[in-house]
């Protein structure tokens, strides 16, 4: 299946990041349409042209003239769905999703879906601190990493178009990772610095903090609001990688301590020299 | 003493800040002169107009005409050129400074200076990833915080020439605060979150990191680019303060941990709902 102007898209959820993919495709011209729970959802996608229909239960038709379905659901509910209706997609139809962790879910739904129907499962490293479609904005997507994580189940051929859907929405860099090394990536560059944010902002109640405050606080503690239903349930999800990178991260803060509690101050440069040469190349 | 126009302005130091400073003061019409150690930051002020006079030895006549001495110095270097040449500072000067701690220097700075010279000291909470003077611009205070730090030896004159230099700047919010809660305060907000950016960024040496990152980890390390010479004299200096607030944060992140490890899903929700409850109050 190549992705091309007759290609009909049917996206499952319609929150932050359905309603930006549907804003996105249906911008550049394709034929999008949405199965969504709440039925004030559905009316503000059809309302600000976000999708052609919307529908609010499990559209039979929809679902088996698709041929891309993209799942914005949290994880839990995704499987159930395939669990639940997955035997109604039709052979030849690609699936992906956005979902943010892949190890407990990647083969599971390659495992339950009908034979012939691929899914290929990708993560738009994109979002922002509101969620659900009334805050949905397909430019949080440009320029941003969009991962595809393959399994040896997929072809060449799904995983080209999952590409394609990156490119189309605009992403700036689309890599291709293992699901392993995904859950470890995510656990330590996203999912450790939302631990970090909520612990800091936990440290203290103190409601006049925000007088005194550095840029620095604001940017560090900026993901402080988070979602915590979403959330915990990708922590949960992606649990031993995750206490893996907060036990690297704890040792090397205990590093740290220990350097300023016997006031090594070339302990102190050397890791703040590391530092900042490792940043650096962020900016690059 | 009140500033007006006809105060003499006189800056020691022309790094980031001094420069900063210097080009602020200057440009709101105010008679500024500076003394620094190297010739070409003398000649880069000069040059860009940021001063009216610079120079690079201690000049008796600079010191004895300035109705304003502030000191752009570490904390260390500081108190040693107060202790070489304060002698001769006029009774009547008021004498501040930008040091980012404050126990360690603020009585010891009030008690060197000869009689008649009153010492009050300011923290501007702004700066830079860079340093020196050619990075300089005084824009960075433009609605920023402002804090004054008095002892009871102030006077409510001197706090007040203080404060107005703040105002001159553009800086956003001025605050009074005592020595000891300003650092433990600076040992949360700032010291503390630079602690997390360099422990942060010597989890890995990962080199394509970067390709991976989102938004949330670039925002989170963005202070991991730091001047350690600077920072590891400020974080000795404020030693005590520091390791509590590590050891604070840390006792919140271990919290995460073993929640995540019980998976005890309500205990980490509740912790992510006063984060976003606490973190929605700096957006006001």
């Amino acid at each position: 299946m190549t992705i091309n102007k007759n290609t009909r898209f049917l996206i499952i959820g319609l929150g932050l990041l359905g309603g930006s993919y549907a804003g996105g495709l249906t911008g550049k011209g394709y034929y999008v349409e949405a199965i969504t729970k709440e039925e004030k959802d559905a009316e503000y996608a059809l309302e600000h042209k976000l999708v052609q229909k919307a529908a609010t239960t499990i559209d039979e038709t929809m679902i088996k003239s698709a041929d891309v379905i993209i799942f914005t659901l949290y994880p839990g509910t995704f499987v159930q769905w395939i669990e639940e209706n997955g035997r109604l997609i039709k052979p030849g139809t690609i699936v992906t999703d956005v979902t943010g962790v892949k190890g407990c879910i990647v083969e599971k739904i390659q495992k339950l879906l009908p034979p012939m129907v691929e899914f290929i499962s990708a993560h738009p490293m994109a979002g922002k601190e509101s969620s659900g479609i009334t805050n949905s904005d397909e430019r949080i997507f440009y320029g941003m990493n969009y991962l595809v994580v393959p399994t040896d189940r997929n072809t060449d051929e799904g995983i080209e178009a999952c590409k394609r859907i990156g490119e189309i929405l605009g992403f700036g860099k689309i890599s291709e990772i293992s699901p392993e090394t995904h859950d470890k990536m995510i656990g330590f560059v996203s999912q450790l610095t939302h631990c970090i944010a909520v612990a800091l902002m936990n440290c203290y109640e103190h409601a006049s903090l925000e007088r005194y405050t550095a840029d620095s606080f604001r940017d560090l503690t900026r993901i402080a609001k988070i979602n915590e239903k979403m959330w915990s349930e990708l922590f949960l999800d992606n649990k031993e990688a995750l206490l893996e990178e907060m036990e690297l991260f704890q040792s090397q803060l205990e590093k740290m301590h220990t350097y300023l509690k016997n006031e090594d101050r070339q302990g102190l440069m050397d890791m703040m020299i590391t530092s900042t040469e490792r940043r650096r190349l962020f900016d690059k």
